[in-house]
């Protein structure tokens, strides 16, 4: 993934742990993809500043990353999504019958919905 | 859930945004059991010092967990496993064919082992 995409899903991840300046400026910068000079001007606040915000929050959620390592585990269960939901479809390929039809469409609703 | 119970887990999940020192004294205390006295003995630190990082800590770990909420999060995917296998179980019960069997395996196995 490019750097900046990981920047801006840590932020959506590790958002709450910064303080609300902090995570204002990262979400102006990374996910709405303002300028230094930009956020500057909508914070009231010296240029200078913003960057040194944004070069710590950033060395902040790469360092929560190594701890709690979310992100990574986010992607697992993606990947786990996909495999579950590839099995079901091989399986209602080959089943019939309501009862069990039923049961299988409840099982992929569920994981859609909760992983 | 019992309170100490409660922030044993949250050791368990947090204690890496802890220090070393104070995952250590935390897990001493919540994990293993031990009394204040003892903790001040094995860590050659004075009762005091013990008693307030352990009460820094718990309030530290009950703020992360009201951010991240991470053993809700937990929870309800403990909650998501039990459901998914008890429809597993179901279907397995009304399906036959080697292939469909098989295939009910592997989703049982694969989210006994992600989940």
């Amino acid at each position: 993934m490019d750097e900046r995409v990981v920047i801006s899903i840590l932020v959506d991840i590790y958002g709450e742990l910064l303080t609300e300046k902090q995570k204002e400026i990262m979400n102006l910068y990374f996910n709405e993809d303002l300028s230094l000079s930009e956020i500057s001007e909508i914070t009231n606040t010296s240029r200078q500043a913003i960057h040194d915000i944004i070069k710590r929050c950033h060395k902040l959620l790469v360092e929560y990353e190594s701890k709690l390592q979310l992100l990574k585990k986010n992607e697992e269960n993606r990947g786990l999504k996909s495999e579950l939901l590839l099995l079901i479809s091989e399986l209602k390929a080959k089943t019939t019958g309501n009862e069990s039809e039923l049961l299988i469409e409840k099982l992929k609703q569920k994981i859609v919905d909760s992983l």
